[in-house]
């Protein structure tokens, strides 16, 4: 029963027009705060001969030989808006990962697998293509390393590069002879964009009701004060977007799919500043933060950070009382620029850590857990809604492509309770296409859907309430053997992870194999990461976490990272195992799971032992089941979990309608 | 077909005097090479107070606050000598593991889980015990650093504790104030010990023939030139007595159940120096060395090395011809002690690696594979024979207790082809024992085998072609419930790590999920680790790895240090998961798999994907197996196993035997 939200902020549209290849009821606009999506860009090759010249005039007039650019913003975002896609902007290659160096002769970018066709059709002969992970195919560091032999110079905008990233460089540029690392003030390629370069999103925030964060924000701020107490340090920086709007209870619209506003935060043992343009707040966001938090423009941070640090140095802590003489060292999470660490006095006064606000923002309290639950189930009453018109519209012989389908779906969803906005591009892909793992159909060049193909599609939304992620792989036909048989493995492991019961203390790295085995037993195997974390209407990984691509709080998978963190009560991760045919096929399942305490029968050392909870409520395909190659135990879980699917989502459709056709189909016990 | 091997060099007979509860046959004494077995410690508390007022003056003499005492050798030897267990000297607690620390006040000791009862019992007053891993219980290192607190320092013999250890060390001690950590040249304990410190063995070595080792070691001293060609290294200094003994195929007796001889070994790029007493070397070994090894006394070492890493550094290697001036640094590995890392002139000229002799040694080659494989199908009727004379005996109602029992195994696998020792003390435990994972009877004050209760027997040989380690849970009367039910998710877990298929790249960190699931899905769990790598006549490490105590190359746990390396075909590994319920039963089973690699069926992305061959051939106990909880797939696995270890080992009794009638009961299908 969709009902409009309360939240007032402003109006921002969806940035793809909306198409309407059959009778598609109105898109409903009830919400005026809305995320918008990200720009779609074409594939073509862009000309970049005279803007690298103009770098390369810049580069001689900053004496710098070598000069790197990131792909990242100054908050370490996975997701960029368009002022800063500068390695696009100088590159061409638009893909969401790569880094890009520049020398008077050379120019390189480097990129992940999932890249190298778009990389290599993107990118004009000014350019060479480093394939990262091929062997005997140097890192985009050690080629950096290359170019500085001989005593030259590397620069770097040090705003948007961490602190650990620098000194990695640095050590490399060294050990192969170059003078060492820059950090640049300015950015040459902004200089270099000039004019053209879009506007920074300056947009208003608004405040996250308790009733959907459920904990008020000053409670947030004295678990950091804790920490920084136990550190006997001074003050924490916050500088990750989505950080900062979980610990205000504020969300907003700065970059496409995620809630997010650019700011910075400061938290000392008695103050705490938000360094944000003020423009940005209204009445009710000033109310909200109050008079103990102090707001101060964006940019003011790096001034007013060296200042606080010489101060602190000096023993003579003027603007900031409450911190003590002999206190430790200012605190940074790992995703601190460099320029921000400089600006509070380098290695020595710093010290890195696991940002607090990872873990805390990842344990979902009471309020966020059942919102997240609840979201789900619109969520899942939404695709369900997509799927049995998607088929129904196919076997009417209605020719569909990949993009209008996922329109109709982000209709459907929109209309639904607390829609926000979608989280990430919908990945709707047919028949081969769908074996490209982070494929992106483009509006008026994408492929028309084979209902005689399988048709896999990842998608979720922002709900006030929560944040979805979930994959289905359908077929319309007859699937063949292999197809079934790979989604019948996919499955089980899927299902073994699911089913996993694990003492306290385990990663998702030891339990990443469940999910695998299966598929290895075969020769089988898929390139990315079994599991990611999901934000509470806030930033999720949409992206599968391809090896070593990604660095990421907590997940499951194969990477080593994934084995610091434990998986904690409360915390909500996608289980998405898959398996893809190059030219052929793709699947991929994908349900988001919460981690919960499991009662065992023996409970043998008195340790806590955990389990998951299922969220996505989404039946699986019947039709691609190989029935056969199920155990008792699949089966039961298998009708258990459609049996809970149409349970909680029957509801939301009317007797005799297609969706709930489809759904008692889907859903009836094998 | 026992036949007496051809290899001689001297006599050792077992340290334990052979017992004769029934009528057992004589002992064989066939070798005249024999590895002794550890010496056997009562378990009373011994008056360590005149010790301790001893060293106190001999601390007040050295200007030191506070003694270190660690259990290791100058090699990391996890296994030591009578002469090195100066933990266990001046504490009276003899266990493997711990680290004794003294003040003029205070004296601590510190070890874990499997130890607290024992040391509890052996340390008298003078003593406080920290238990290791408990919550609020220092570790030593933090111990020693508060005692350290205002300005006081701390010693420990430079020689018995790594330059990494002594580096994270002295970090902690200088956090809370102490002055540092000195390395001291004498050992203050061997003083106090005076007269009564029992000789250092000096034995003879004897050579390894080539149809054992199946590698020239002038072939295996080529692969580390290698390596210090790729890290431009002057040398390589190796002080792990395995690794010498495999690189030189040389064995000794120095060390109880290891084949090891006192000695280091330096490799530079042209010449090989070997540090071993020249009286342990007959005309055979030094033959067999050859004038391209240099031979030094073992104590040389130290002053050599000062002068080699001088004139190194000075840029004049006249010692070392071969090196050159713009070379690296020293390589040496992280078991190497603080003493011979400061010898080559400290942190920043040596480089401290993962030794490449450790990963080589681990990778056998086809004449070591082929042996271990032989000597465990030997081994295994061996055990067949004993487990068969065991149940009979006590069925008949022979009383034997575990140490007698012991005895037998030993005795029947000592007329075997090839026996040279055992590989560690037998573990053999009856009802509660069982449950004490590191059990070991004491002769004379042991429990008699109750033929109502379960017994658990963890064992194994060296024999000149391999060593085993087998460990089996047997039940003579009318289990519990709760003990098959047990003893049946152990061996699930046992199978499903033994069925594992998984791509090149993947540790034994990643896999240990396999062993624990059904175990962890009932809230049940083990303590310990689910393998380690075997040596090949070389060293094993039968302690089963407890959290965190043990370093080793690599393994099958949740340690995180399992991640380091991944498995390759070649290594052998044990596979021994358990349940162990204090006070009541324990069970463990363990096979020797290796890994190999496995054609599976698609071979996505061309990776190799590897998988493990069964190496042990011993039948699992039918009475303990609940088969209602068995899959299909785990019954045939276990019935094809059976039929492999019928197949493989029943010629080795004669028709009508006790044995074949017992082997055969034992491995008819399910």
């Amino acid at each position: 029963m969709p009902a409009p939200p309360t939240i007032t902020c402003f109006v921002r549209l969806l940035s793809r027009p909306f198409r309407r290849p059959n009778s598609f009821a109105p898109l409903s606009t009830h919400s005026n705060f809305r995320l918008f999506s990200a720009i779609t860009h074409d594939m073509e090759t862009v000309d970049t001969t005279s803007r690298l010249a103009k770098l390369r005039e810049l580069m001689k007039r900053e004496k710098v030989h070598v000069y790197v650019v990131p792909s990242e913003d100054a908050h370490s975002s996975e997701y960029i808006c368009a002022a800063d896609a500068r390695r696009a902007f100088i590159s061409g290659f638009t893909g969401s990962a790569g880094c890009a160096i520049v020398t008077q002769e050379k120019a390189a970018l480097s990129t992940d697998g999932r890249y190298f066709n778009q990389a290599a059709r993107q990118l004009d002969s000014n350019w060479e293509l480093l394939k990262q992970g091929l062997p005997d195919v140097p890192t985009w560091q050690d080629w950096v390393a290359q170019q500085a032999e001989g005593g030259k110079n590397v620069g770097v905008d040090a705003t948007i590069i961490t602190a650990q990233q620098a000194k990695g460089l640095e050590t490399r540029i060294k050990k192969k002879g170059g003078t060492g690392l820059l950090g640049i003030s300015s950015n040459l390629i902004d200089e270099v964009w000039g004019a053209d370069r879009p506007d920074r999103p300056n947009n208003p925030v608004m405040v996250l009701d308790e009733k959907y964060s459920g904990k008020e924000f000053p409670l947030k701020i004295e678990a950091v004060r804790k920490e920084l107490e136990n550190k006997k340090s001074p003050g924490f920086v916050v500088s990750m977007l989505d950080e900062i709007a979980w610990l205000f209870n504020l969300r907003g619209t700065d970059i496409p799919y995620n809630p997010v506003f650019f700011s910075y935060a400061f938290i000392s043992p008695k103050s705490t500043t938000l360094y944000i343009d003020s423009s940005k707040l209204d009445e009710k966001a000033i109310a909200h933060l109050g008079s103990a938090v102090k707001i101060r423009p964006y940019h003011a941070i790096f001034d007013e950070i060296i200042l606080l640090a010489q101060e602190f140095k000096a023993g003579q802590p003027e603007t900031e009382p409450g911190t003590s003489e002999d206190g430790g060292k200012w605190l940074v999470s790992n995703k601190t620029s460099w320029a921000l660490s400089k600006a509070l006095g380098g290695e020595d006064s710093i010290e890195v850590i696991r940002s607090p606000l990872e873990e805390e923002k990842a344990v979902k309290n009471d309020t966020e857990k059942e919102g997240m639950k609840r979201c789900h189930i619109r969520d899942g009453a939404a695709l369900t809604e997509y799927f049995a018109w998607l088929e129904d519209e196919l076997l009417k012989g209605t020719s569909i492509d990949e993009v209008q389908a996922a329109d109709r779906l982000e209709q459907i969803r929109s209309r639904g309770e607390n829609f926000m906005g979608l989280s990430f591009d919908t990945i709707s892909s047919t028949g081969p296409n769908a074996a490209v793992i982070h494929y992106k159909p483009e509006a008026g060049n994408c492929s028309v859907i084979d209902p005689k193909a399988i048709y896999l599609c990842d998608s979720g939304a922002q709900y006030l309430d929560g944040t979805t992620d979930t994959t289905r792989t359908l077929h319309f036909g007859d699937p063949t053997d292999m197809e079934r048989k790979s989604y019948t493995l996919v499955l089980k492991g899927m299902i073994a992870l699911d089913r996993a019961i694990f003492p306290k203390g385990t990663s998702g790295f030891a339990l990443d194999i469940l999910a695998r085995q299966f598929l290895w037993s075969e020769g089988l195997d898929y390139r990315h990461g079994t599991g990611h974390g999901v934000g509470s209407f806030l930033v999720i990984d949409p992206l599968l976490v391809i090896q070593n691509v990604h660095e990421g709080p907590f997940g499951i998978g194969t990477r080593i990272q994934y084995s610091e963190v434990a998986l904690s009560p409360g915390m909500f991760v996608s289980n998405e195992p898959g398996y893809y045919e190059d030219g052929s096929f793709g699947i991929r399942i994908e349900n988001i799971i919460m981690v919960k305490e499991i009662k065992t029968n023996h409970n043998f050392g008195d340790r806590p032992y955990f389990g998951f909870e299922r969220v996505t409520m989404v039946p699986m395909c019947r039709k691609l089941i190989n029935v056969s190659l199920l155990t008792p135990a699949e089966i039961g879980w298998l009708n258990s979990y459609h049996a809970e699917v149409f349970e909680k989502t029957h509801g939301f459709f009317e007797e005799g309608s297609l969706a709930l056709k489809w759904l008692k189909r889907e859903t009836t016990p094998i």
